[in-house]
């Protein structure tokens, strides 16, 4: 089981040794030394393998049988071409051999109700958090099937930059909204295995658990800009060049600058309840 | 590979035969092979393993590199009464080996802000959802994960049923919310295989597309009704008996009743912003 072991070292800066039931290993250790691709080669996914991974996909828990996580195969080069546009940093996405959009869908309860002649009693935020839910269960859920098979993948959260656009090209009726984007492909790289923040951090016991985060982030902007230092500082011109550049450091500048503060009005205006 | 094919024929009613690469086909024919598991043996799930895959779900994609969704082990049996107490239809919950919470996280980035010196720019609905979205592709993963290694889960949404009782409990702070439980075990029966809506009616092509779908969930109905009929019709001394009671019409009842109306005032208690 080192491999497991090494792989978790190198992530999370920990040393975890199980005893993994044989049969599973393989699946968990894949997942363990998953990494984003977002070089692919030029070849195509088989069609019926990629509906025998939305199948899988969709064979996922659901929030009370609802079933309201979709998945919509965008392959029209015009109607990518306009999506691809509201995301100039990512000029490769044009040569994903796949692109998907991950969507929640309150539309098709409303419609049962209408149907089978029952008032709808949940005009509120629990059904958007539901339906949001259920949509990242299923993208996560075809990851790992896809990564599974050897396929590449990389999420793009930035098609909800434009929400609206992007929304009238897919055609998204009222109480349809995007979650998020997915380019597939069979890699033409190794995917890079980044370091993620060490699981104390993320994985609590009994009670939310906070002790001594800032040394612990301290320590990990070192671990991680010792083996994947970023290349470039964020935002120069607004706060300059420092000499310890890390995680912390990044995030805290992304977030400095609104992101899709637009996206609530965007929610709205598909005739969604926040209250 | 008709393992695979049978499997979606099953849950589906459509016929998928695809050539799927065979170092990946069992991890795959395991997903579409998934059930829920509520009945767990009496034995305990080793701490590595438990760890393991927490690393495992740890590993999957998170938005923008933030790392804002969490898991929390929930072992002391005070905590886990009073919790157990607001689901009071999930009486089986107290013999689950392992009770996880999924959290949606947004502290930790507004920590950094503070501990680095910059200004916080998105107090509003987006960074509640990445949260919300990051913490659920964390709790696929790890189901993934689990259910690779032969364990059963069953994800508990209604453990936000009481969000404020349960939030105390586990003393989250303000921008962390529970996403949803997860009871885990080994498996005492076989999982039943659930079936769901046809691929057309969740996998759309270029533009949303909800053609012939009253139809096709009129189909769906009857043929779930053959191979797993409801047990009881919900909420008969409001609706009646009716003679062909199927999906559809046990949604429609679900959603003619209020849930978690207040999950929002509980959400914006916790100082979360959803302009």
């Amino acid at each position: 089981m080192s491999g497991m072991g090494d792989l978790i070292e190198r992530r999370f800066g920990e040393r975890v040794e199980a005893e993994v039931p044989s049969d599973g290993a393989p699946a968990v250790e894949r997942m363990l030394a998953r990494g984003v691709r977002r070089a692919f080669l030029d070849k195509p996914v088989d069609p019926a393998l990629l509906r025998t991974l939305c199948a899988a996909a969709l064979s996922s828990p659901t929030k009370s049988d609802m079933q309201q996580g979709d998945i919509l195969i965008l392959d029209d080069p015009a109607r990518r071409a306009t999506i691809f546009a509201t995301m100039p940093d990512h000029p490769w996405l044009a040569a994903a051999p796949v692109f998907l959009v991950f969507l929640g869908n309150n539309r098709r309860q409303r419609q049962i109700h209408a149907w089978r002649g029952k008032p709808f009693a949940n005009d509120h935020l629990d059904p958007f958090f539901n339906a949001a839910v259920d949509g990242a269960i299923v993208m996560a859920t075809f990851i790992a099937a896809a990564e599974a098979v050897g396929l590449g993948c990389c999420p793009i959260s930035q098609i909800r930059n434009e929400a609206r656009i992007v929304s009238d090209t897919l055609e998204l009726p009222e109480h349809v909204f995007p979650i998020a984007g997915l380019a597939v492909g069979w890699p033409s790289r190794e995917g890079e295995l980044s370091l993620r923040l060490p699981l104390d951090v993320r994985v609590h016991r009994d009670r939310f658990d906070e002790t001594d985060l800032a040394s612990k982030i301290d320590a990990y902007d070192r671990r991680r800009a010792a083996v994947q230092p970023y290349r470039r500082q964020r935002d120069e011109a607004r706060f300059g060049q420092v000499e310890h550049y890390g995680w912390s450091e990044d995030k805290a500048r992304q977030y400095a600058r609104a992101e899709r503060a637009g996206f609530g009005d965007y929610i709205r205006s598909q005739g969604i309840k926040l209250d």
